[in-house]
């Protein structure tokens, strides 16, 4: 049975609501176990715990937050090098379109590519024109249709590769993209 | 008098439009020169030429396009280690919002930075949650009042910098900025 | 029986001899077809027949070069959307330490991430203060013995990644890591 | 006359000794006042002082630490939007070769950007095969002499181009580049 971690920090809630729509997304693969974990509750046991892990932070200058780079900073030596191979991706709500989602996603794929994790985005177009390649994006609050299924498509695909890479579920393989 | 180069690729024609709106902006800065040129009609004398660039590529797979990256790497030879300290700054159009138009402006500032340039961002914002903190970026065509003044925004303060550092122009000087 | 593609572009050799050694890694791990491309030998096909793939490119300013971007760029219409899920790692030589090969790796996780491919470095040190987080990278030649030994690690682990996850042969799952 | 701040964090005291050949390379330029500052010691009004700064921070797991990170989040209400212009580039320090370095000023120079500064790197070479295209880079201690050398002309650059663009004085514009 996948077990996925769905971890954010959030200060305005806006990533926090993009946290819960992802753990709405992995949720929706059969035999899967969730956790929702803010960054202030979770511990080195949750990753030791999940297969594969999705890390959410708010666009703080382009980077993830001091909150969430504290996190991992402090766990390095419980975890590092005893957790590779697991599968991970990334999300983050910025203050405006163009002010840095795509690259705080890209410095958490730094971070986490450090620990020998495999990350991904996803091909997939949600809606017109809106997709998730580097991690579901948003400015502010996930409110429209196409922004809260690029949430929802991030933790699926994440219990999806979790179904056939680590339980070997090839039936939960996803097909091919459609693009809007 | 400063020379500012706005150099792009285009396939589809919307990076084309981006250009024309940051030629447009720097134009707006008085005692400026400035060259529009498509990436085919370049050479090493455009680059030597100007003070600061705009650099364009459309978004493709989250890199600039590989006809933009054959002219720098074909003009290294001409122009490298004698042009540093240049000003130069990006724009990109992506098929998608969260399809890598800021990434693609990444691996643009990252290939001017090699050159010495100083690049640079904008902090203002354009619209209602919208920026260009790491240049211009919209998806597909600039269409939308906010996505033209951000063209046009870039390559205005583009200009300034050009004016109030080649130039010494400090009047240029643009001044504190207003976040919506 | 995996299958691990290594595709690669060179100039000077030095990616090519890295190319090399990253194919003799990846034929470390028994049942495991592998694949040695130059940019210029390769097609969508071979995308399509791999489970994996390791790309190398030399660091030209700081991205990977023009005619690896072409390859890409080119076969985007026949593969996009077809091929998420693979499992993929980089490589680069640069001209010098501190020149942009960790960059130019960046570069093609970014593309490669675009696909929908798992991208993945490695925590392992391979030498005292040498190691390839983020992919193997080398100045010039690959020949000091860390130099070769990261890039056979990086074609060894791509290929004990598809052995666990594409194959489900769980006995090459690489053991805790050593860091030095 | 020009201000130059050096900013650094350190752990092991690996990235502070960096942060002092910077400062001294800075202090190679006639009339320019230099403040080397632990963060812990910075605070805002060293950042409305300085015309240019160099931020250095240890590679932790690829991304600037948690300190540094925490210092620009929590500035961010007392200085954005008043402050771009400035100029500015990054030095880090590495567990290993390969392990993050560039990518750690890479998040600097992001971070920097949305602050709406001039970030830049280096083309010269201070060494056989080494340069600092991207900030200085070094694994563990600088100790090598193109290592040193490397800091120093990050530095010097730094009030090179506080002179050059911020005074105005012309003269100390930097020369044609040697690669090596």
């Amino acid at each position: 049975m996948g077990s996925v971690l769905v971890l954010y920090d959030s200060k305005t809630g806006n990533t926090a609501k993009m946290a819960g729509y992802v753990a709405q997304g992995a949720g929706e693969i059969p035999e899967t176990q969730v956790r929702l974990l803010s960054v202030d509750e979770a511990s080195a046991d949750d990753i030791f715990w999940c297969d594969g892990m999705a890390v959410g932070s708010p666009t703080y200058v382009g980077v993830l937050s001091w909150k969430m780079k504290r996190f991992w900073d402090e766990v390095v030596p419980k975890v590092w090098g005893k957790t590779d191979g697991k599968i991970a991706c990334a999300f983050s709500s910025s203050g405006g379109w163009g002010g840095g989602a795509e690259l705080t996603c890209l410095s958490l794929h730094i971070m986490l590519m450090n620990f020998g994790f495999l990350v991904f985005g996803i091909p997939d177009y949600t809606g017109e024109a809106f997709t998730l390649h580097y991690g579901a994006v948003v400015a502010r609050e996930p409110r429209r249709e196409e922004e809260i299924a690029a949430c929802r498509r991030l933790g699926k695909r994440l219990a999806q590769w979790v179904a056939v890479y680590v339980d070997g579920r090839r039936e939960h393989r996803p097909g091919p993209i459609k693009q809007r």
